[in-house]
């Protein structure tokens, strides 16, 4: 009876109705007190890689606990749900790959243990159709918060068996790092697979520019300790908060500046 | 003295402004460490009916509290503020017809008590003229939280004194069901006034299709358990999470496909 | 080892990424337990004369604690982080000029205590160059909430030497009250630096109507208590929550009718 001082919370549901509310309302009542981290609510309707991305980087700085992500275009239909302890945390949600990539870095090369949520006594009943959050991750949720075992949500999972996404492009070719747009930010900033370490491995060094190729164009971009290193309106590359290559505008918007969407590929190069 | 653990508090004063904060500061100064769900602050500006339907829709999940509900276009006029207890609830706000649905969701068949907000020295001063939710909502709800009894924020109001709003359109005439749209969710899905109990009665089955007549034009719809259940950028009529009737698109927006905003009246009867 | 129930927290993270949630995280990791205000995230990208603004306006109505707020174009540069205790509260962010309105708030008549940020063993390593809010001003006031006394932070500084934003635009010359936009809520009211003071100086009675004078035209402005004195659709001014004249049109958008971002200059005198 352990359990789990924090709950966090990631979905696609909005700020404007009031699921993300009752989901709050459904763990208050099985765990009163229990706190919950909103993470965002949101990833874009059915956009499970962004929920994945978005997960993955704020699960390091999160308290030990139950964390619950719902990006789920497929409820109601056959896929199932599930709970994945990893390190100090356990992850809650379908099984659409949506948590694979928290699921790894929370785990590191510890153990993971998977069940799928089969444990209907769990279940706030009757279970509706498209509102599984409600209905079945967060009631799990709060019940491991209060101290339920995970072996009582369902019956074992061989781990392997768990949904992964595919990992975004990331490689090192003919002297040149190639990637993929991971995420935009508010900022506008454009977050690449590329990281620091790729880009010394191709001889791209802090300070220095770089050749910056896109599908369309190619450009020189100075390569800097952050977008404030640069004069207002200046394109600049940066390592990131998140260890990731990004492209920035001094108090302006990359992805606007260069039409950089998520999955959009680049390669970066030492300039000549 | 028993008081409530939690306070819960839905408005349409939006996340861009001090507002919502304020709110939660003055209930945190009356008493320390009370918790708050934030319901949504998204509300349209002035939308009672919205702000109703939200707040009634999430109410069944939400734990035993002090409800505070604000969207109140006649702040500072002669409308008045009222504390209703239904069963483990109490809703304070503007007696304006948006707490009535959630009380009626609450109450089931057993009694109402009602308070006019009278007792000043409950409120926060100088009351403004323009911010009820920060001077006399929220400092009357906390206060209501910390033990004080309904009794005291002011005096009696027959429940039937209560301001109603008008119910939704909702009928079964001449073989088909009649209704209205009550809402459209952040996915685009049209909730409608019209439920599964009403189209078992006209004779449309889950599994057949139903022919669905709006202002100018007529669809055959198929009925299902959710919108997964057909193929992507299908449209789907099935039961939602509140036990209403919608309609979506799989992995796209109904509202706008079809056009149908909140209020459009809509009509349905089994295919033939 | 007295340290603060509540934390606040105020940026221009926004809400779709995992920002603000990875800062709650590293609070929740220092200091388990600890309640956090969230005052707004939604200030435009590097505004930060709107963050000064909604941050002294909202610090009157919250609990003594920590207040972090970060609106930071200048991360990473040479622009120090600062700690600054004021009356019952204790302000943690970069010294440009975003906490100062706040500070004077909160201080009144009473000393100001200001140290800077240097003392990096009460950090989070390795530190971004880009995410000093997740980094150093959320684990610095967590140690603070915590009970860390303000002089281990860093090195005192003289609160003189803190940056200030010039103060808004707000005189009274040739028998009108001058003033500019300070804001525009999400009514779209429009809240001006003329207080209902600076009103009655030149003779602007409450009740009787005002002109008032934009960059390009004259309008006759009746001056009443709320918004809901006047029919709807027709423009009202009166002494908002803030204690700021404000502009709104009764159910509509006064910012757009009047075409008056923040920083538009206006001029108010009695109407002839």
């Amino acid at each position: 009876m352990a359990g789990y001082r924090y709950l966090t919370f990631l979905t696609d549901y909005g700020l404007e109705d009031g699921f993300v509310a009752a989901c709050h309302g459904v763990a208050a009542r099985i765990r009163p007190g229990v706190r919950i981290i909103d993470i965002t609510h949101l990833v874009p309707p059915g956009d499970v890689r962004r929920g994945a991305i978005v997960l993955a980087q704020t699960i390091p700085y999160l308290p030990p606990g139950v964390h619950v992500a719902v990006v789920d275009p497929g409820v109601g239909t056959a896929r199932r749900g599930v709970a994945v302890a990893a390190g100090e945390h356990v992850f809650v949600g379908p099984d659409n790959g949506l948590l694979s990539w928290a699921v790894r870095e929370a785990a590191g090369d510890g153990p993971v243990r998977a069940h799928e949520l089969t444990n209907e006594e769990l279940w706030l009943h009757p279970v509706s159709a498209t509102f599984h959050g409600r209905d079945i991750f967060m009631p799990v949720a709060a019940h491991l918060a209060g101290g339920t075992a995970l072996e009582e949500v369902g019956r074992p999972l061989p781990p392997e068996d768990l949904m992964l996404l595919p990992p975004p492009v990331r490689r090192i070719r003919d002297g040149a790092a190639e990637g993929e747009v991971l995420t935009v930010d508010r900022f506008g900033n454009v977050q690449l697979s590329v990281t620091a370490a790729d880009l010394e491995q191709v001889g791209v060094r802090a300070g220095e520019p770089m050749l910056l190729s896109l599908s369309r164009r190619r450009l020189t971009v100075p390569y800097r300790r952050t977008f404030g290193s640069v004069t207002p309106g200046e394109l600049v590359a940066y390592a990131d908060s998140a260890g990731c290559i990004a492209l920035a505008v001094n108090t302006g918007n990359a992805a606007q500046r260069l039409g950089l969407p998520p999955g959009a590929r680049v390669r970066i190069a030492p300039a000549p």
